[in-house]
């Protein structure tokens, strides 16, 4: 059992990761534990301190995925310099502040000093790789690869092709990432927020306005979620849901004679909440009583233990998804 | 190891189930498994033919959920009339027709011939407790025990009291749900479609919306959610998910952020799509390459073993959840 045994794995000796938060210390931990060396770029005087003690942290959970995680740390260098530190790598992963004309300044930088061959993807959220690449001479070059944190762990990783991304381009990253043991998916159009978070924003405005309306706490409505709707959408998501529940004549049947009913009946009543004053004061409250009894860390570790007994459940673990010598 | 070793259940030997469809299937199924015998009331002259291939089709699923199954149906009856049905049962769980006044009718006889102890509840998804009650003598009696189908297999029921149902009744309700190993969570407020439901309409709305749009395919979607917040929400509801996500400041930390943020930039851009031609057309169509491998009941059947799996691995199967001697 290597690391490298993906083949396509064997292309990548060696990695840049720009941003050493929360994302870029987790997609460190993620290449070093699948074999590639990584160079980390950040201004920060105390950055080595900083991803040392962010991949102590992690270690635990890759090695639970079925990583190696021995002499994890071998392959990491810091390099203070953007130009020389992408200067040698197979590809690069920017994870720096979501504002344009900063990444803009960055990318321009990636483009003149990294070779040719190197894949370059941005973690970004919220920044469209369109709206980049017209600072670039090489715009078909960059994609955006936007994982779900944290990228160690989930596998989720949306490819947002920009309006030049070329087509080797997105086959690059598409198998760079299934490689890596990540589930990529490549999106047919660029919109704001792509499509996990725009999900995610449609169902918490829901679970705010429930909240805020005083018809469950944010403990109830968490746990009527993991009860129901997110342990069935591990399993299946919802179309394949709505087709299971539609009967033998599945989806067609079920838009035919609920769908209508929920356009009617269920969207214009779904609710509209600010956060103003007093429902911000509600939900730090609640969140006060229902989670107040650990630090972040501990709840967080305790919640990814219970992820990746569910992955190993379902066969999704990274070290299930590839193939191993 | 015996199926009424719960204490509650013990106060538990006969059940009327009114309405022998999917819904009250699952729930006879689940309560003959938990020792209760089961009388079904439903008009229709193939019921027991009806109710019998149900309950063999559920059988495997029970019996890897942990729950004895021999001689199942050894507690099975029939009795087509409502009064006589539930003379001398201690628990009424009706699965009409979602029609409030075929509702009343239903709930004025039970509650004329039911025992003063049993504990009487509806499945319902769309009929609050309050509008059936304004037609019975003991509005304080009924309760909505709704299930997230299948009853036997997702674990959470939603009680939703009406403005007139006692205390006492929603206790006893509660306890008996949760003795069956279900995770029932009692609603503050009574408010149309209940809390799952909502969610699940306002997650599908947007789901519809980039389908439509083209941004994904319904399998594209399906893989992106299961891949990401789906597998989150399994483990942990939405509000830990940002709670854990907002850094050592948590959940509030994350409202004052990215709250305001989200309200700003995501909530006014997320769609508002309607089940048009051109829509449904295009629904179909991927509902047909999507789900077109295999019929409903067999994609059901692999969904729910998947489904049985991640709960074993959280260790919310009924047989974990509850005492068993």
């Amino acid at each position: 059992m290597t690391p490298t045994s993906e083949p396509v794995l064997d292309s990548y000796k060696r990695a840049a990761i720009i941003g050493g938060g929360v994302i870029g210390i987790s997609w460190a931990g993620l290449f070093l534990a699948r074999g590639i060396d990584v160079v980390i770029n950040d201004p920060r005087p105390d950055i080595e301190d900083l991803v040392l003690a962010g991949l102590e942290e992690i270690t635990p959970a890759l090695a639970e995925l079925g990583l190696p995680t021995e002499n994890l740390t071998a392959g990491l260098s810091f390099e203070a310099d953007l130009g020389k530190a992408v200067a040698d790598v197979d590809i690069v992963q920017e994870n720096g502040p979501e504002r344009l004309e900063l990444k803009q300044q960055i990318w321009q930088t990636v483009e003149q000093h990294a070779p040719a061959h190197a894949l370059l993807a941005t973690s970004t959220s919220s920044i469209p790789a369109s709206a980049v690449a017209v600072a670039l001479e090489q715009p078909e070059r960059l994609v955006v690869g936007h994982p779900f944190n944290p990228p160690h762990l989930v596998p989720l990783v949306e490819i947002v092709p920009g309006e030049k991304t070329s087509e080797a381009t997105v086959e690059q990253a598409r198998a760079f990432y299934a490689a890596l043991g990540k589930k990529p998916q490549v999106l047919r159009k660029e919109v704001p927020g792509f499509v996990a978070n725009r999900l995610q924003s449609a169902i918490f405005r829901e679970c705010v306005h429930l909240v805020a309306e005083g018809v469950v706490t944010e403990q109830e409505l968490d746990d009527i979620v993991t009860s129901s709707i997110g342990m069935r959408w591990a399993v299946a998501g919802p179309f394949r849901t709505f087709h299971l529940g539609g009967g033998p004549g599945g989806l067609p049947h079920f838009i035919e004679h609920l769908g209508s009913a929920m356009e009617a009946n269920m969207w214009p009543i779904l609710g509209n909440p600010t956060f103003d004053e007093a429902t911000v004061a509600k939900l730090v409250e609640q969140a006060n009583e229902a989670f107040g009894n650990g630090t972040v860390e501990e709840l967080a570790a305790e919640r990814d233990r219970a992820q990746i007994a569910l992955m190993r459940a379902l066969g999704s673990t990274p070290d299930a998804s590839t193939t191993r010598a």
